[in-house]
């Protein structure tokens, strides 16, 4: 009788893994796991399939996507799909839930640390005042699509903050210059003063690891200073509370 | 040379701590813990000190927010303060954060799995089509705040998904009962069509646990079913995706 796992990695490497997390993963027949929603910076997938002491089968878009393979593991053995962050994220990995319990295989989540609440709580403002998230792509002359930049000027103008994820793509995650350089460009573009000179944003990175990074400052400021490499994501403070404002500060001196 | 380390306890009972949370906590020579913020339903505080081979000091709120404990054992040991959930949700945790780092003490934070991902991954909502969080208090014929209210009808506005988080008061939390009976009041109240009849509504419970509960429905079809018991949240969806209808009818069917 086969079974089919979400398990959440967590956010930085083998060590995010719940405890509930490794007992699960332990107990599967069979291990697949994803990479291109997210990334382990900390780890590797060797990492992660030695600290199971078990094989894990990693995956690229097109097989999750495709699913047959994983419905065709889970169909006879307890099968567990490896996911960095919390699992369910992905419109893809729902499909795959839905498929399986459709074909009568049981299913079941093992949550994992997030990006969502992890960023919000490191740098300090309230979960609760976050709008809508919104990702960057990786933009080209002929790709420069403006719902991020719409996403944020809805989230400001409701004074709420938003948290930017940046793309990951296969060729690598982007980094947090050219995002703002993103954010700079449709600024000048559509103009609704979501990024102004005296605007105050946050740059973090390596979040979840021992030693994460949060830079906060206008542009101008962001620009001289060290960001550090991907994985990162940006913060845009939308109205703030009294203590917001403190941790702000905190962040902000040198 | 003290320290004070935030560390995050997950959605459950003691399996939800990640091997990070586990090596710190034990690595620590004080450990404080609350349980009003939110509480792990699966075990106890005594449960979690057995996991952790470790005396922990259970604080109520007025010891949080005065802080003075934490801090002073901060000042000269290493201090972990366990918090269920991602550790850094309230407001009074990142003001101890700061007053910490302000006397010179440093501080990390280990984060844990939470409500705030878990909820619309398990349900199958995209979790960037959610707006802002709201939640409902335990009312009284004198208390009956309509903000919930609003800011589910401006995340129904914008055609974002809401995340509906129920009191935890010292009478134990608020169940998903009088949270819809709360917004049927509301809704007659103020008529901005945030439920009508034929609103779909979902209840989770048991988030995190082995089994939890997702009960999908109408207003009508919430009150004939069995919606398990606290802690539980309530999802709002907005506009819908072909794939998250597709998760609603999954849980709609009996």
């Amino acid at each position: 009788m086969g079974e089919l796992v979400f398990i959440g990695l967590g956010l930085w490497d083998e060590r995010d893994m719940t405890l509930r997390a490794l007992e699960e993963a332990r107990a599967c027949q069979v291990l697949f796991a994803e990479f291109y929603t997210s990334r382990l910076m900390g780890t590797t997938p060797e990492g992660i399939s030695r600290s199971l002491g078990r094989k894990v089968s990693i995956l690229g878009r097109e097989q999750v996507e495709d699913g047959r393979l994983i419905l065709a593991a889970a169909g006879t053995s307890r099968t567990g799909f490896l996911v960095p962050g919390d699992p369910m994220m992905a419109t893809t990995h729902v499909d795959l839930r839905l498929r399986a319990e459709g074909a009568g295989i049981p299913t079941k989540v093992i949550h994992g640390t997030s990006i969502f609440s992890a960023a919000p709580g490191l740098l300090g403002l309230q979960i609760y005042k976050f709008g809508r998230t919104t990702t960057i792509p990786r933009t080209t002359p002929n790709f420069r699509p403006s719902s991020p930049y719409a996403a944020l000027a809805a989230n400001k103008a409701g004074g709420l903050h938003s948290l930017v994820l940046l793309d990951i793509g296969e060729d690598g995650a982007l980094g947090a210059r050219e995002a703002l350089d993103y954010l700079e460009a449709m600024e000048g573009q559509e103009g609704k003063g979501v990024l102004t000179p005296s605007t105050i944003l946050a740059v973090l990175g390596r979040v979840g690891s021992p030693n994460p990074t949060v830079v906060v400052g206008t542009l101008g400021e962001l620009r001289e200073a060290d960001l550090g490499g991907p994985l990162q994501c940006i913060i845009l403070p939308g109205k703030l509370h009294f203590a917001e404002e403190e941790a702000l500060r905190h962040w902000r001196t040198p």
